[in-house]
């Protein structure tokens, strides 16, 4: 099948993405962007997306939480029939690239028009999805609207959320225009095919077009709390003090430390991070009373995420008894790994070699709306390579040949599904 | 020599001045008060003070930067000779203790009190000194009265100093009325004593009633920058890290060693300190890209603090050559240990003797005014204990027993040196 894929509009629509809340800068290596869920700036990408989807002759529905899915209805389809859809997000890290969601939510429209130049004869509906609020840090945790379509999250409690400024997203998408009254329902869907930037440099490295996901990690984040005794620290002698940052300075190392170990033992794609961490009172003369950090691992595999969680609890225990410090330790959020289907990734491998594109499997160390899809049905999770890995930063870059390529393999896989149901 | 320190006075003294700027608690343990530099609390203090001297017959000047000097001209002294000065600083940290400042300045007033009731002839004038800004944290450092009375700091660059409110120094002393024309320079003083709480526990393990310092420490401050590379704490495999967050751990754990090796090798008095630590960005998610350390060097002995900061800068070198981070240090502001006056120290134990007070020796890990006043002239440093060492914390407290008794040691030493000059 061949599926010609506009490199030049592609980019286009990118570069038109790119300018809703586009940060400038001195340096040509930069291409930031903010583009936060239910900023003017948000709006705008909305709107453009709309627009786009209307001219490419999609019927555009909007749902609670403002999720966008534009539906393209072939007279060779059975209207009826569960729609093959792909799509990412719109919304953006503060000074976030330009690629991470725009690339997956474009790539999607553009397999659709690919398909219709190329006169393929979907039998099902094909869809384009933009999911509200993937990244999260303005309206809860991230994967927010793909959450809501899958029933993970209640549209009520996600319409509650707060931004900073006290306005919720309910208040947030009345007033961008996005607060819409349609079902979104992926449980409904075919097949999901989302395609992002990989964030990593697996293919850099291998020299690949595209990526094709095994299993997205899971995640487990823990909050820690180490808590010693403020004291001068001039007057407090060595051997009289309970310093919480020294303790907490034992934990982040026990915690690279376990990750290593299950790196080196059993599982090469486990991870463990002590990502932040505060000091109370933090005053360079005074003996640390406290310290806050939270934890992040991931792996694709449970038992050894399991691994990594139980080694920073002993620690804890090994601190209390070594330093005489107090600690606590809290679980608050933990997602099993997601593997994707097996069926769309041997349609994604094919539709790869028919368009003499090389295409490898990886893992995803990171969440994507495709996790949350994947609880109701079938769905797959491509790449397209990251320059030296680089993302939520400005200095994401994806060469604009490497869109091309990786969404010329998104089409080939969107076409089997919506043609064969492949 | 019987002075009769009059214990209710002192007491009243101190619970007055507490009054300005109470913090109030439900627990009936916690004493506090927030009496920043140009406060309406310090003006109230202060104001308090000066009616307090002048109802001893005191004459009171206030210099440039608004210190405050009483000073009593008795028939019997000399009113050119040098005057014997003792004294200490108003004003606190947030919810300070009552006792740390306000000790030392109303035991100065009721060791002149005690000298008139005994009738005890000096020949030279007696004074009575409070400086500003002790504490720092308002405006400066801290210790910056008496840095400026003792040339180590330029009143004009005190004065441009500027609070959180971007208001000067000498604006906030205009305002409370204590931006005074009158000299003030210790270096025409014949001794200087200073009593406060030690905010430590020695003389309370040794059960004594006043301790003598012997030195007060040097203290060395490092800033460190530790720069690492922010990623994806999913998506950036362990292999592929450099965790400025990882490196900073080994640092704080390499200072603290260091500290510890000196105190079992030379100096029991050494301190090591990482204080201050902030993490950027500072996300659960994100491996982090830089920490910035604060790290606070203390000893008697200048070699063993240059010592432990070696030992820093080394830990620096190796964790850029094992972690790959790049590391910046710098030493911002470095004070020499300061041996306090022989002869004084002599008086002080004599004094003690004479009202039957055990008395001992000590070093102080704090720094104090008397610092900046052994720069020009003789200076002694007198501790009262502390309960427990609590410090900068309304928990802080010195039973009224003790308080009266480490009065009667500072006033029978002010007594040596205002009548025999000892």
């Amino acid at each position: 099948m061949n599926l010609p894929v506009d490199a030049h509009r592609l980019r286009a629509d990118i570069e038109a993405n790119a300018a809703f809340g586009r940060v400038e800068y001195d340096d040509p290596a930069k291409h930031g962007r903010t583009n936060p869920t239910g900023s003017e700036a948000n709006r705008a990408a909305r709107d453009r997306l709309v627009e786009r989807m209307e001219a490419a002759g999609l019927d555009v529905a909007v749902d609670a939480v403002g999720n966008v899915l534009g539906t393209w209805v072939p007279d060779s389809a059975d209207p009826t029939a569960a729609p093959a859809v792909s799509g990412s997000h719109l919304d953006s890290v503060p000074e976030g690239g330009i690629f991470d969601g725009p690339l997956g939510t474009y790539a999607a429209l553009e397999a659709v028009r690919a398909l219709q130049e190329a006169e393929v004869e979907p039998s099902r509906p094909v869809g384009v999805v933009s999911f509200t609020e993937e990244e999260g840090g303005t309206f809860g945790d991230g994967l927010l609207g793909s959450a809501v379509a899958t029933g993970v999250t209640d549209a009520e409690d996600a319409l509650a959320l707060e931004n900073d400024a006290g306005e919720t997203l309910g208040e947030a998408l009345d007033r961008i225009g996005y607060r819409g009254d349609d079902a979104i329902d992926p449980a409904d869907w075919a097949a999901f095919y989302e395609l992002h930037v990989e964030q990593d440099t697996v293919l850099e490295a291998a020299d690949a077009d595209a990526g094709v996901v095994t299993t997205i990690t899971g995640i487990t984040h823990c909050e820690v709390r180490i808590e010693g005794e403020a004291n001068h620290a001039g007057a407090t002698a060595m051997g009289d003090r309970t310093d919480a940052l020294a303790a907490a300075s034992e934990f982040v190392l026990d915690v690279e430390a376990a990750a290593n170990a299950v790196v080196d033992e059993s599982s090469a794609s486990a991870v463990g991070t002590v990502g932040s961490l505060s000091v109370s009172p933090n005053a360079t003369n005074v003996v640390p009373g406290r310290v806050e950090a939270g934890v992040d691992v991931r792996d694709v595999e449970a038992e050894s995420m399991e691994t990594i969680v139980a080694a920073a609890r002993e620690a804890l225990v090994r601190l209390e008894r070594e330093r005489g410090v107090e600690t606590a330790f809290e679980r608050p959020f933990s997602v099993a790994p997601t593997p994707m289907s097996d069926r769309l990734r041997k349609a994604a491998h094919a539709a790869a070699a028919d368009a003499g594109r090389t295409a490898i499997d990886l893992h995803s160390g990171a969440a994507h709306d495709a996790m949350r899809v994947a609880r109701v049905t079938d769905a797959s999770l491509l790449f397209a390579p990251s320059r030296d890995g680089i993302s939520h930063n400005p200095r994401e870059w994806t060469d604009w040949e490497d869109c091309a390529a990786a969404t010329e393999v998104l089409a080939g896989a969107v076409a089997r599904a919506a043609v064969d149901g492949e």
